[in-house]
């Protein structure tokens, strides 16, 4: 046990920020035991120093950020944002320090040129807080399955969108009544939609393609389509045929050599209930991996909150630091290989299409027939009457796999079809 | 990247050694790239070298331990049982060798022992597969949750135990049928003992616990009671009270202070059908973490197979490469704490009671009357009559939380009162 201490500036006193400066202070003995050093808070960047912050020592705030890095061993990052958050951590790694950040939307933006820098710089950069907040998620993709390869990641990466959901699953909510109950318990923002439009899903989905198939994969390549759709009969009929509907961030490896590629995408999905993404209820998040060699694994647990990101947070803290007081770093994280990501249009899937068509004989022919001409092959069909006097019915069509090209050119044809009265909705099955 | 190679050394070319070999062939272009160095075999160690071994390079072939052991700088263990293994992994250690091993027999009856050497000789003692197969588990509590402290481990780390008793939920299947049936599948063995009757769990509950608690749990502290008293009855009963029936690994913290201890135990436990373990299915192993900051963790996959296994030792031998290819080694697992492993009579859970009672008024209010008088309190009662003129009814008592001496208290007095013609059976109920 080394008596010079490893040196922690803490940037963004906030909700996570201050459960760090709690978590350090509590437990300091175990912490320094595990690093084998004693760990010692240098300093807190704030943006307004006159502020009252509750459970901080007023001593160690500053605004001077390059004082604070100057005498840092590990710059503790948790602002959030792009900027300032990009330029202290290209300082932080420029001036040698080791550096923890739980910053998605910065990683998802500019991952590769901070991994590069920290590669070039010879120090560590760990983001476990970044994807499913308190999950050990990175640590694992990035170490315990070195030695193998994944193949799909199938995320539920966003705890507001799970619970809205599981709510409309559970209870037959409306959307929006579900998003108003979430809001109300503080589990929406006023303005949902970096939730509920993917956006926040569409960050981690960016970051976990890159560190599980070594790409760079820039969060505008990310196809993105949220839940807002969905309708309470969408999860009615999801509930009918054996499945529920998540939200899900998915990366996936897919054709081989010449014809190779990455897909990354978050869109809402049927998962078939014997899946165990399917008991992933309320807030709670978990990240189901498809590798070569170890098979299917899942991780679970809190993806949002203070207490539990600030767990996230000291591992990392506690890993870099143990690197220091060694003298060393941890894994490298800069071989990227070249595949490309692909747009949506080139990948496939299952699908359910939903829709409400004339109660006559021969309908069902003829959609059968528009299916079998665009090569989309139809696993079952449930047809059920529709209100009394009403002279429709609704037919809801599972697919086998399918390019998405294809079924995007048998909608067109659907809908201009006088077999088809209107699409209801259309939704991939995945998790099979 | 260095040219130097590092070298590993393999013992024991079993269904898991082989796939080793195999990845280690298949993938040395990546795994060098992530180890920043290029992997080589150098040696297999096999007892009878005459033996044909496919897939395995004749050549790399020995029967001489300490001269393979002498050119390692990697010795991965894989021959399971007590002896040669702790012989050999004491002399790689004592030789400078960074230690790879799956053997959960060896670290359950001899871990501190070998931690301790590890750390003295300041080389790597890495063990994922020791422990729920492909889960990557070991890491997680060891890295992760460094800044954490674990409240509660509940696993379901048997496969075989979980086939079995998922099958009997299932179909309904008597104890007998389903073991059987794993036999049949390969997933038991011709004599099920070491999974049925919970030691393959208990070895497995003592690592996690001594890992988690930082406290010596020698294996023979660990209670354990196995699943061959379950029957067709009680998985009925249990899933009409909205549970099902799993064989855990717990290892849980309880006390405060002076009163402190840690519980390891292993037997069957009624969980919650809400709860993220009911949902696991099959030979599947899962790993429920409580932890006071991250709140509850769950670590789910496949428990055992060759290529599961093969890619978690992969992963430790990525780890443990990397160190030495920089000249440095993991972290430390030595400080172990002096909280007392408390015997079982010292714990205490909440219990389902099921008992064959005469059909008659006044036996319920004379039972409820002998749990008051321990202590013992009562959550819920369902009572069904028996047979049409067997003049019995069932009883299934669930207790709130009890001290285990108390319900044993409770038991003989029952179990000698006209008001009870016999005890069915009794379970701790878990997860809730």
């Amino acid at each position: 046990m080394s008596d010079t201490p490893v040196k922690i500036a803490l940037f963004g006193p906030g909700t996570v920020g201050s459960q760090v400066a709690r978590l350090l202070t509590e437990q300091s003995a175990d912490l320094a035991s595990r690093v084998g050093a004693p760990l010692e808070v240098v300093g807190v960047y704030v943006r307004d120093i006159g502020k009252d912050r509750v459970g901080l020592d007023p001593a160690l705030l500053t605004d001077d950020a390059d004082a604070l890095i100057a005498k840092a061993d590990v710059v503790v990052e948790l602002m959030g944002g792009i900027e300032p958050a990009k330029s202290i951590i290209l300082k932080a790694i420029a001036a040698g320090a080791g550096v923890v950040t739980a910053n998605k939307a910065l990683l998802a933006a500019h991952g590769p040129e901070l991994y590069e820098a920290a590669d070039a710089a010879n120090v560590d950069l760990y983001f476990e807080a970044a994807v499913a907040g308190a999950i050990p998620i990175i640590r694992p993709v990035r170490e315990s399955l070195a030695g193998d390869h994944v193949r799909r990641i199938l995320g539920i990466v966003n705890g507001t969108t799970n619970y809205v959901l599981d709510e409309m699953t559970a209870r037959g909510l409306d959307y929006e009544v579900a998003v108003k109950q979430a809001q109300d318990l503080g589990y929406a923002e006023a303005d949902p939609s970096a939730d509920v439009d993917g956006f926040d899903a569409a960050a981690k989905a960016a970051i976990l393609a890159s560190l599980a198939f070594h790409q760079r994969v820039p969060l505008g390549d990310v196809y993105r389509e949220g839940i807002s759709a969905i309708t309470a009969a969408d999860v009615a009929a999801a509930t009918d045929s054996g499945h529920v509907i998540k939200l899900l961030a998915i990366a996936e490896r897919t054709g081989e050599g010449g014809d190779g590629g990455v897909s990354v995408r978050v869109h809402p999905a049927l998962v078939p209930l014997s899946h165990p993404l399917a008991s992933v209820h309320g807030a709670y998040n978990a990240v189901f991996v498809e590798a070569e060699a170890a098979g299917d694994l899942m991780f679970y647990g809190q993806g949002a909150g203070g207490t539990p990101t600030a767990s996230a947070v000291l591992g990392d803290v506690v890993s870099v630091a143990r690197h220091i007081a060694r003298g060393g770093r941890g894994p490298r994280e800069s071989h990227y290989g070249d595949l490309p990501v692909l747009p949506i249009s080139a990948s496939s899937s299952r699908f359910q299409l939903r829709m409400t068509v004339p109660d006559r004989p021969g309908v069902l022919a003829a959609i059968a027939a528009m299916l079998a001409q665009s090569g989309v092959s139809i696993e079952t069909v449930r047809q059920q009457a529709g209100g009394v006097g009403t002279g429709l019915a609704t037919l809801a069509i599972a697919t086998h796999r399918a390019p998405e090209s294809d079924v995007t050119a048998v909608l067109d044809a659907l809908r201009s079809s006088d077999a088809v009265t209107e699409i209801r909705s259309v939704l991939r099955i995945e998790g099979e």
